[in-house]
């Protein structure tokens, strides 16, 4: 590969890094002209507005998509490596910014496009995931990692338990109280398990209201599982960071956790690095 | 007892275990069957469905109970000790799996039969239980097994709370207001106080309203105490599991657990980790 | 006080106690009629079965009040300080449990009585606070009295976040969209606050829901401190409980907590208890 | 600046201060008077009684005014620096609480002035400000303060979550399920999301029904997330207040933080707490 022309460095200074100022106020123009697009689709998608200003929606819109195309051009031209880019997670949402208006020319009723139009949104994560609240995003990243299989457990554990419930209320209510069909007493016995309750659907006979209220008390109960094992993931990941901690262990006693600058031991007062080589007595 | 002829243990080792290739494909197709089996139930039970697929759904069905009819007889025949598989727990799941169809044969509106299919997901358990995700679910069972107590003292309060205010709004309100009983009044409490609000009862009295935002502020505090219990319970859990509180034997009295942190003996008072050599001074 | 007579002793350890046999079997069979005694207020308010059972339900009532009375006629007579016992809390739950019926020849309809009836579940809780369970139930109550400041402070700003939006919703609502008033408002607030969420009343227009979704993000948010104020004195009180973390603290370095037999400093090997008078060298 | 009169020093003392009898007092009464104008402001907005007592809670309203425009202008007369007092939050809360009934003679239908007599209640916390209940307060915002990055994270997961979500129900479901706009959309998932759950919007088809669920899911397992912030942030604030993390210097390098449990300085390893006087062997 030859050695990137000085424009394509600057660009790619100016778009993929945040370290100078033209980096940092692109970013922020970046991230208003992500946030105007999103307006005008909330906008547009309410009738009495639409019907009075679809027609400047749809102008901005074409200018929204420009830009942004523009912008995926640019990415593309200075990106060290254009076909991983191409094929990253924010390359391909990046991609997705600008097909709305695209398609729109061939489909002029496809309402995907209003969805497409709204991941747009996920973009800002991109331009935020350069500045240092990510360190924080980590912290609960590795906390949710951490806690993975417990939580994959949990949601099969709530799984079986909605099934078992829709069955037995669809049985026991039957379509003439909303209860048509299995998988619609699995949407009510979810909507009570979350304590959501929509009473789009509620228990008529006693029987019914008997185990919706044993489905509301499990409900209430289990949700102290994902928040005990995230808290305490979180916890743990917290206490590890809290520079007092880091984990290097004795060589005696294998005490594990000692703060970040410790020397010796604070358990049993060995040398936590002794010297590289045996001391010539 | 003779010993076991080859192909019965063949087939423990298949059906029963997971260590072989081919128990793993087993468990495989098994869980594909059961969750074939359930969806079937589900689509039957949707009635613009069952209309047109009705038939197809009861030979699927038949097949299903064919195939767990074999399972069952199969896992009876290489179990070691068949009697103690029968009334096991996962033993008799396994049979209520063949029973729906054997059933219908004679009761052929039975709605109860719908409920059995479902329990069949429980045997979805069964294969994860040979799996490493237990470690996991170990952790939350240790967690509620030790807060079951406090979990009972909870849940009698709330019972209690929920007995007194369904009677209260029952007097309140009155069956005008759709409290039309005390157990009714009681299923209300609930739904207010695991905060689900399903809104099918709501009061219309100043007072009642009064009382309700009583019982959404005391739902919405006393939410802490499940969760309370299970995080402190779930930390103990893991930290006893973190090694912190290893057990390291004094090595003059060999007093075996001491706390994590502990430079010296709590009960003779010598150093848990002597200087390795006396400092030649 | 003279001695007491042997029949008043031993009717004082059979009711008052749970150490002998005799004991134990007549709080089994008091919890029994307390909750014989509810159900039959239950099925009474359901008026179905009161117009057909109404009578006996009646029966019933006075056969509940005969042995409540003759109980609490026992209780006062075989209490070593009987007007203590009369009015100390379960004492006055005992005489309201006889109450109702004897009101009842009076007012033939005072609705009242319902409740005074429900109480009586109140007096479970006092067989069962000579169980071992109360232990539990102290953990819990110390947890709650360590975070009762805490919760104070929540409680204020709860109820200032609601009155202001309640306020608001009413201001901006208005009565057309049911909120008729500031009061009503203010339940509505504490409905969406607490996630309960009726639906009885909601918002209509746009800056209506606007501030709705304001208030629900925040009361889905602050859920947390209340539980966290909770789970992190049960942590505490849990961890002073260990057996292994008693707050004795070492006369030398201060070291607080340490195991509850622990004779030397687990951090400087110090006698925690040294010898009483200064050792003759 | 001249020495303050006398007659400015003690109202100084009982206006600001909690210390002396006369000081409480003066706040005891400031308190009774905020929450009896706030009373007179819920019951004003009643209108069954608005129609009898409306003339009585404007002469009340007028009482009110009067009493906190003398006290803000004795405020004002006594604060060592009127400028700064004048213009600091609660300064602005004082005023405010004096304007409504004067805005009231120009403009007699000002809805606006409701919320602005609400915010009176505001003024309570000043006058707690000054009671010991604000050092849990304190706690409560440092573990606030602590979180507020992850927190910003959060919301802004849970900003995108909801506005993708809201956009997906209104091309499932469209308008003439409820999701007229993408806006209202919104509205619903938020509703979902944090459990609260209207049920004034709810989604017909299956497919809207299939992503209820999941949002439901969703929120139900990242409530976890707040409160597991929360939680770790307030147990690590309570710990450290616990004196757990005392400051014990190292008597030979002088090291000064160290680990709660450390025996030995983790600097210099040698003993944080030497023999008392050498064993005589």
């Amino acid at each position: 590969m030859p050695a990137p022309s000085p424009l394509r460095e600057t660009l790619y200074q100016v778009i993929f890094h945040v370290d100078t100022a033209a980096g940092r106020r692109f970013d922020t123009w970046l991230i208003v002209l992500i946030l105007a697009s999103l307006l005008v689709v909330l906008l547009d998608s309410i009738e009495v507005i639409q019907q009075r200003y679809g027609l400047w929606f749809n102008l901005l819109e074409w200018g929204f998509t420009l830009f942004f195309a523009v912008e995926y051009l640019l990415r593309l031209y200075c990106s060290p490596r254009p076909a991983r880019y191409a094929f990253s997670f924010f390359g391909l949402i990046d991609l997705l910014a600008v097909l709305p208006a695209f398609i729109a020319l061939f489909y002029s009723e496809a309402q995907l496009l209003i969805v497409i139009r709204v991941i747009r949104l996920l973009r800002v994560f991109r331009v935020l995931k350069l500045r240092h609240y990510l360190v924080q995003a980590n912290f609960l990243l590795s906390a949710l990692r951490g806690s993975r299989q417990k939580i994959i457990v949990f949601l099969l554990s709530v799984s079986t338990l909605v099934t078992v419930f829709g069955a037995l209320m669809y049985v026991i209510e039957g379509p003439e109280h909303g209860f048509s069909s299995i998988p619609k007493g699995i949407y009510w016995a979810v909507t009570t398990l979350t304590t959501v309750g929509f009473g789009d659907i509620t228990p008529k006979t006693a029987l019914g209201q008997t185990i919706a209220t044993l489905v509301m008390i499990t409900g209430y109960s289990i949700i102290a599982v994902p928040t005990g094992i995230f808290t305490a993931e979180l916890a743990n990941a917290m206490r590890q960071d809290n520079g007092l901690h880091l984990a290097h262990a004795c060589p005696r006693c294998h005490k594990a956790p000692h703060e970040a600058m410790a020397a010796f031991c604070s358990r049993c007062g060995s040398a936590l690095y002794p010297a590289p080589a045996p001391k010539p007595d």
